[in-house]
């Protein structure tokens, strides 16, 4: 039993008290300025507005007011927060740490950090944390295939925490795990973040070949999209190795199990079937703009194909090598033909040297 | 350019005439005697029967009994017979046998050889050949994410060849590559041929999770999903490197690739979803038996079984490490309740070493 403060009551972050209410934790859901409405709901014991489902009963909630509240003895703290802001929220709670603090991250993404440069998110915690805790505080970071809404339920789930140190991962998974919501652990957090953040990258792809019927007579392209599939894992394992990873998370939950998950549906694969119907990327994003639908694998394409450049001209990697980062970016950000670049990649692909 | 013939008129075996067909190869498609409807229509210049498609017009077919025809002159055969029929087959076909001859095969699964021993099917063929051919003639495996039909209707399609003579294969994909079907090769043809059997036993679980909604409130089981496919490559790579294989092809597209396929729909997925449902195996093989269906899942998973119980006691691997076989099997073969061991299998895989 701890005491574990989730910040953030968006889906994964209050889908997440769940496992750890179930194994008696005091868990308390504090929410952003956004998130009122949610609090609101789950003070007042009705259904999460996200989920339309409750959150277990044990669960306190406070607004974004009550941080202080919130954190009051807390001995956990999980990350909950989108990308973009999470840099800018966890400073907010930088003044409440205290060493042997573990904080976890339900994050998954690429940011600038402060230098201005693409990182992964574990940076843009570690970056913000004052010297003196620099090497007391140990993060956790979540992956794998794990839809928040299923956690809520209660479906047979199984995911990985990463961290630099294993006892702290280990830690939280004694903490969290329950009969349904199962962890394994690795001391890879490169390559479980690159997972996190690449596979809705590379569902691009995959949505694309779902699209393709709609402009070939309704042939079906499911081969297509099985060979994608393989080479988006080879790709991540690149890079995940070029970045001082390696292939375990990739073969893992975070990369094999997590693009499965993600390929089945979802906004990113939405973005590339729009575009595999015959829309260029600028008209399927503006499409997805006026719904109001933000797609983490579009700036994902960005952020990985940047980040594949810098590893080249580093000599970590060879972007040859990354012949299907390299048309999704082309496809995505030079409106590139969506079919005719697909079929030749295929054919890049298949010919070049799939390291695993 | 080559004179190849292909021995069955069945799905694959009349898809695989498109790529050479394409490439100007001189294709015979041989039909075994059930196949005599089709090379009726193929002769007429109708559409396949099994696609509603038509072949190449330059493709020549061959009823049953012009085998003699439909081998003269050829360089090249391609098995492409249900697994059960495989070994009668190729025994017809072994007068007619020469040295330097490629065999190729698109048949995927288990069989017993003569010793009543359960083997892949390269044994099945290897056992056939004369003494003075053993070491003249080479077989060519094919595997990957490859739906007939799409072969056919020219969908980029990527797939792997695999030869213990890799020089056969690159010949054999010199013949056959063409700008949508894209071929790599292999050595390893043990970690090809345990993907292509194993994916379909594996695939059975996957429908499971797809199911489970049935019987669960509607809950969609994604999360599962993800999980069990993330241990089905893990466990054929187990099984792989056990029987003398690498985790290439398991890795690549016979493995992950074929599996992101075969999970998408099928006959494997639809027996797996009426157990998710909550029917016992039992009731769920005879309700497919009833509508004349068969399911190379359901077989795939008691030989995949035994042949892991005949490893283990050979000390080649522990079946401790692969729970997920073992549980399909006590599902699929003892009416084990398919949701509560899945709970279960989920929890243990993720307990496990990953090997990966």
């Amino acid at each position: 039993m701890a005491k574990i403060t989730i910040i953030g009551a968006g889906a994964m972050g209050s889908a997440f008290t769940k496992p750890l209410a179930d194994n008696g934790n005091d868990v308390r859901l504090w929410g952003t300025h956004l998130d009122d409405f949610i609090i609101d709901a789950v003070k007042a014991g009705k259904n999460h507005p996200k989920h339309n489902f409750p959150l277990p009963p044990s669960v306190k909630a406070f607004y974004h007011q009550e941080l202080n509240l919130a954190l009051q003895g807390t001995d956990i703290i999980i990350m909950a927060i989108t990308s973009d802001a999470l840099g800018d929220v966890f400073e907010s709670i930088v003044p409440y740490l205290k060493s042997d603090m573990i904080i976890g991250s339900v994050t998954k993404g690429f940011n600038y950090n402060k230098d201005n440069k693409i990182v992964l998110l574990p940076e843009i915690l570690s970056e913000r944390l004052p010297t003196e805790l620099k090497n007391s505080l140990d993060f956790v970071f979540v992956a794998g295939p794990c839809k928040a809404i299923e956690v809520l339920w209660g479906v047979p789930t199984a995911v990985t925490y990463a961290s630099t140190n294993i006892n702290a991962a280990n830690k939280l998974r004694q903490l969290a795990q329950t009969n349904v919501y199962n962890i394994n652990t690795t001391d890879d957090v490169i390559g479980t973040e690159i997972c996190a953040a690449m596979k809705n990258a590379y569902c691009v792809g995959l949505g694309m070949a779902e699209g393709f019927p709609k402009q070939k007579d309704g042939f079906l392209h499911k081969n297509t999209k099985g060979a994608l599939f393989t080479y988006a894992v080879a790709e991540m394992g690149i890079l995940s190795q070029a970045l001082g990873g390696t292939l375990g998370p990739v073969l893992g939950l975070p990369g094999i199990g997590d693009l499965e998950l993600t390929g089945e549906a979802g906004r990113n694969r939405t973005l590339g079937e729009a575009i595999g119907t015959g829309l260029s990327a600028s008209q399927a994003i503006l499409k997805m703009k006026e719904n109001d639908i933000t797609v983490e694998g579009y700036p994902a394409i960005k952020f990985g194909y940047y980040i594949m450049k810098e590893l080249e001209s580093n000599h970590r990697l060879d972007s040859k090598d990354m012949p299907l980062l390299t048309g999704l970016y082309h496809i995505l950000y030079e409106d590139a033909s969506g079919y005719e670049n697909i079929k030749k990649l295929v054919t890049l692909c298949t010919a070049g040297n799939n390291p695993l």
